[in-house]
């Protein structure tokens, strides 16, 4: 099989490589770079440990960590089908944020075992960036290494997703002329980004939020929910609702979809007046932007072809290299929160056409670092 | 503490970092290397699991692996000590091999641990370079690991080492005038490096090996010997000596120190006249090079200040390369042999002053790369 369209040549070898910092053109080199040379500075670090982030790369060096069970919105695909995503994401890295990213993709789905083997990572990276690992195996393996480790640990597809939802909505919110606290939201999808969304949502004070999946809305004691969802259920819904997703929507001021599912015309008109509709699945929103902007006032998709792009990449290049920056030994919600604040500030003047900066935006990732490091420091996580 | 020797400013913020080897200034970059693009790359390697090792970087990359036991002669100082030597590592494989090389330093000294883990990274690396584990660990966790993976696995302080000085043997037979086979050898270490040096000069049909420990000669039944040592013994030692370096040493042909003890100057005036002596501990000799050479025809060292240094940069980089060039399932002892023979030939007249050829021979990878492609060929582990 030939594979000769344009991707396929550009991922030829792969899209990442190693390079020197430093020459290696004589012995003089090599007696300093190596042997005998390095000797010394092992000795050094065995000695202090905080040497091991100076005089090695690791502090500005991160794993990008996945199992390959949930690959974009392809599934279950493998971890070596995964690859050539993680390759991606380092390449995001270090483009946006100077941070050294390495793929690492596990032959193993077991959540013990990729806790295992993902804190036995620990003494050679700076930071671990879990991508891509499914809905709910994803949230038991990152609390556990978020207590195993004393780095930061950070999943994407959750808190990446959450922290840009978050800074869009507040400056749609603005836009709108409401009061983000008073936002009434219906979370489409209770998976990876749906559960951090409703997480992030609650830390900035939103009171009601209301989750749906695919079989409707989460409440308390509802039949078949796994016991990720049943807490959720029974940290959201104030009102009680039970049904289906119409039932939600009705009135809602946002609907934010993370589900790939598809919203029938009549529920986005339910809505109530000047609507804000954030509609995430890819490459297929739940609903097309041309669509919700007859009934919404913002409309926000994922993708790079229609405004308002709730990307990812505007979160953790800036969110990691604020991490480090400060030697972070976690990364907390108000690290998180004090991220979207930053994003939505980018943007200074919000329009309904802009609610978040462009992802070539050069002053994000600084303004996010910046932020970030400063909550770090404020919640007594850094180290420096 | 300041550490301003001309060491700890080159290793400032570490020797090596990430790079793009495909441009990413666009929305269209973005949408090629990063989604919707890369989509089509994943399913096409979930459709076929070779295209792993072509549209991503793993098939030129490879894991440089160590838990910090026995990091250069300073022993067990510990994962984040080695991670310099590491980096050193990795910058020699890119350097002299073009091969993309990522420090791996493991926060475990369980066998079990190192090979589950290891075995766990399979998808993301193309081979596996274990570095710096103490022996006789080193030896259970490289088996398990050639077992359990298809892929290229090498102790470079065992294979390394054994095949540079049977490099630098050949050409030390040839220029004393005697033939290879028959050499009596004393190989005095029965660590990492001793064990794979009497395994590769059997492999290359010698009969008369003698190895011994700080205790004296191996031999079967010897008390005190460790099950490789004691399997060893009954491999070696044809002459059933019993006793001291000293009984060894005297009338050899060869001496191969890897054991950082002395030899005192009457044990090397007993050897055979025109005896060749591999002084490899470094820093410091087990015999000095100018007192060696009062008694020996070649004398060989792993110091670059000295003639004939036996330094593992003149194998590991050309068997990795021809290995992975191939996509090899494992390196055999035909491709070590393949290398050290190559190595050996890089010397077009040895003389006693240049048994293998420098480092910085710019030939020595491409003709080691080359013959170790040969080999796995001919022995059926090559898959390209």
């Amino acid at each position: 099989m030939i594979h000769d369209s344009p991707v396929f040549a550009l991922h030829h070898g792969g899209k990442i490589e190693t390079a020197l910092r430093r020459p290696l053109r004589s012995r003089a080199d090599l007696s300093l770079a190596y042997t005998p040379g390095v000797a010394e500075v092992s000795l050094a670090i065995a000695a202090d440990p905080h040497l091991l982030d100076v005089y090695t790369g690791r502090g500005n060096t991160v794993a990008v960590v996945s199992d390959g069970t949930a690959v974009l919105g392809l599934g279950d695909i493998g971890p070596g089908a995964a690859m050539p995503v993680m390759e991606g994401k380092a390449m995001l890295f270090k483009h946006f944020a100077g941070i050294d990213a390495v793929p690492i993709c596990l032959d193993t789905t077991d959540p013990d075992e990729i806790v295992d083997t993902v804190a036995r990572l620990a003494p050679t990276f700076g930071g671990i960036n879990l991508e891509d690992i499914s809905a709910p195996r994803c949230f038991d393996i990152e609390h556990r290494l978020r207590e195993r480790l004393d780095l930061p640990v950070f999943h994407d597809d959750q808190h990446g997703t959450a922290v840009v939802v978050l800074a869009a909505l507040r400056n749609a919110a603005r836009v709108t002329g409401r009061d983000l606290p008073g936002l009434r939201v219906v979370v489409a999808g209770a998976g990876a980004a749906g559960v951090a969304i409703a997480g992030i949502l609650a830390g900035a004070g939103l009171h009601d939020v209301v989750v749906c999946d695919s079989r409707g809305v989460l409440e308390p004691g509802r039949a078949g929910q796994n016991p990720h969802k049943e807490a959720l259920a029974g940290r959201t819904n104030p009102g009680r609702l039970s049904g289906g997703l119409d039932v939600a929507m009705a009135g809602a001021d946002v609907y934010i979809g993370v589900s790939g599912g598809r919203v029938p015309e009549p529920v986005v008109a339910s809505m109530a007046p000047g609507a804000i509709v954030f509609a995430l699945a890819n490459p297929t929103p739940e609903v097309h932007p041309d669509l919700a902007g007859r009934y919404a006032a913002v409309v926000g998709t994922g993708r790079s072809d229609f405004p308002n792009q709730i990307n990812n990449v505007l979160a953790f290049p800036g969110i990691f290299r604020g991490a480090l920056d400060v030697r972070a030994t976690a990364i907390t919600e108000g690290m998180k929160l004090a991220a979207a604040g930053a994003i939505a500030d980018c943007v200074v003047r919000p329009t309904a056409g802009e609610v978040v900066p462009s992802v070539f935006d050069e002053r994000v990732v600084g303004a996010v670092a910046a932020a970030v490091a400063g909550a770090a420091r404020a919640e007594g996580v850094a180290r420096v």
